[in-house]
């Protein structure tokens, strides 16, 4: 069911908004290595047992230990290299030289180190008084049999669980899928880095900034346009961009006459959940939805653009790959703090040994000290004054 | 200086060896968003003021302050739409349209917001006791001067960090490069996944668990390589590779006939440090140092490589990048455990939210529980019997 919020909502009521417009998350069969970090949409079972064959667990000797004669010695007979393999059966009072790894020949069920022998010609005395049967051989299928689930579903695919599964047979596994994204940066001031600047204008970072947010996130947007701020314009590229799953639009989402964002969305069917949030910065923030898509149109300052990101829109990515990507804490406040109250605040903070700082330059517009920032601080809406050694709620964002 | 250690290392001597076999950070000048998450190796200065230019932080009407009559109000002589620029004078009792970012004309030094007026024909009322001089504006430079540091030397370069510089006209930066990587597995049992697999063969699962553990770091490695157990072929693979900064060989390099990596990187050069660690898993772990070039050479368990690149490579990846990838904690153990003493282990853990239990299949073999591991538990060489409740040290690798 689609909600639709009429009114200024809270924080809270804007992350339920977006959970509650989140789809049931998607599924990809994926290589390993591209599935590394994602989480498991099924279970995945085993092509093989491991190991494969009753291996030897140590350089040495193998025999079968019930036909072993301590006086009379072990006959060496031959060698199997680590990789290789004997048809022939061990016979009593034989034995094989053998490596680690290497495949066990029929007959026999034990390996002697080759630190613990003695050698006299082609006899090999064991010299270990507490040998016993099964000695340094790993069974066939002592880790994993074929068949068997090896890992469950929702498990989170690390790169020891790829070595794993790499063991076992496996060369690809089904996974929640990266939502494809897609950027749309609004405004007539907007000169693209690297250009002379001229008055009036400034440099177009939100895009970027977006671009290495999702990097964190593993995600690389489908596409990123900058559009000047004509209604039509932003339509025709809206409009092709509402095939991604989620669209973010940055910039011209306010009040002003040359906020054309909500029009175009509104004219190209986005259905508005929710326009503004009590929060600061990104007060004027919008989101909606069109068919599969959700659309997150964004005020334009940069640390509103970073702030909503971590906000709401990991969270989204997150009902994607059923995965978690920064961690959330509650910290001592290293210093008083006011604010006003009606509005939650994200601050810019850095995290110490005990404590989080709340750094300067908090204005929305105001990138650096979230350059230096690890942390966003929320401060509730309804909280006027807060003191040092105040527990807050942190989100890491690095 | 290069020191080796002739005789089986501990834990602690064996990072150390490795850290003063490092040398010095090398820097690369990068386009901003692939130095995302890197560390600067010089400090950044804003090639502009920013904002560059008088900005409205308002949708609103620009004014000059001390030329306002409040009695006869404000007359509305035109609009400067965001990303314009006007070159007239504001004159006496005169006002224009602005819109948030937008420039506030020369003459004028204050904005009323457009909620806070009465318009009658064209003349603007006021309607805000509160106006003070500079209401409104962001004045040129007030968030960053042109040639002034804007981020400092070995900061982390976080994706605000990246719309930050952005916006102060930066596009590309210096920081510490990542090293490039080579690997080469050893061993005639190991095919390729994908394939069937034959009596006394393995997966080779080796190279795939640690170009998925490099991932987690940035970094692809250069080239891997899989080649058979014989002396000539692994020499001619590790020359090629001697031009990498790090090279890792898994296999073959315990004391087995067939053990023939320590030879090969000998004959081509490579100078031991070490041979040999006191730890479990990966006691036959190998480092050694060719010109610039560190050698890893590790055991072929899985368990052991896996677990040796977390403790030894990892760290020295980040004495190239100046980074740190993991983080390490002190936590309770959730049950007693025993081990033999003389040598550090080093257990697949799982932590909890106030605890860390050690998993089972511990074998240096098994990556069944190394695949739900989400940390390392390291317990000491010395200590033989942990207590519920003893607070361990861990290295998370997720």
């Amino acid at each position: 069911m689609r909600l639709e919020a009429e009114k200024m909502v809270s924080v809270s009521e804007a992350k339920k908004l977006i959970i509650e417009n989140c789809d049931s998350p998607k599924t990809v069969e994926l290589p390993l290595l591209e599935a590394n970090g994602l989480i498991l949409a099924e279970a995945v079972y085993s092509l093989i047992d491991t190991p494969p064959f009753n291996q030897s667990a140590m350089d040495g000797y193998a025999f079968s230990f019930d036909d072993w004669d301590k006086e009379s010695g072990l006959n060496l007979t031959g060698e199997i290299q680590t990789g290789d393999h004997s048809e022939r059966q061990l016979g009593s009072n034989e034995t094989i030289r053998i490596f680690t790894g290497g495949a066990v020949p029929a007959g026999a069920d034990t390996v002697i180190m080759q630190e613990k022998i003695k050698k006299d010609n082609n006899v090999i005395y064991i010299q270990d008084e507490n040998i016993a049967k099964g000695n340094n051989v790993r069974l066939k299928g002592s880790q994993t049999k074929k068949g068997e689930i090896s890992l469950r579903q929702s498990q989170l695919l690390t790169p020891a669980g790829i070595s794993f599964l790499t063991g076992i047979g496996i060369t690809s596994v089904k996974v929640f899928s990266k939502p494809a994204v897609s950027i749309i940066v609004t405004g007539k001031e907007l000169t693209k880095a690297g250009n002379e600047i001229s008055e009036g204008k400034i440099y177009e970072s939100n895009s970027v900034g977006l671009v290495a947010a999702l990097n964190q996130t593993g995600i690389s947007p489908e596409s990123v346009e900058i559009v000047d701020d004509v209604l039509d314009e932003i339509k025709n590229v809206v409009s092709k961009q509402l095939k991604s799953d989620i669209l973010i639009l940055t910039g011209g989402v306010s009040v002003g006459d040359y906020d054309l964002v909500p029009d175009a969305l509104e004219q190209c069917g986005v259905k508005k959940i929710f326009h503004k949030v009590k929060q600061k910065p990104g007060k004027p923030f919008f989101f909606g939805v069109h068919e599969q898509t959700l659309v997150f149109a964004l005020p334009g300052n940069p640390a509103a653009v970073m702030s909503c990101f971590y906000q709401y829109i990991v969270p989204a990515v997150s009902s994607f790959t059923q995965k978690n990507y920064f961690r959330k804490l509650k910290l001592p406040l290293a210093d008083d703090y006011s604010k006003k109250p009606g509005l939650t605040y994200f601050l810019k903070g850095k995290t110490g040994e005990q404590d989080v700082s709340i750094l300067k330059s908090q204005e929305s517009y105001m990138m650096d000290t979230f350059a230096v920032a690890d942390c966003l601080v929320e401060l509730p809406e309804e909280k006027e004054y807060f003191s040092k050694g105040d527990p807050v709620n942190i989100s890491m964002i690095i």
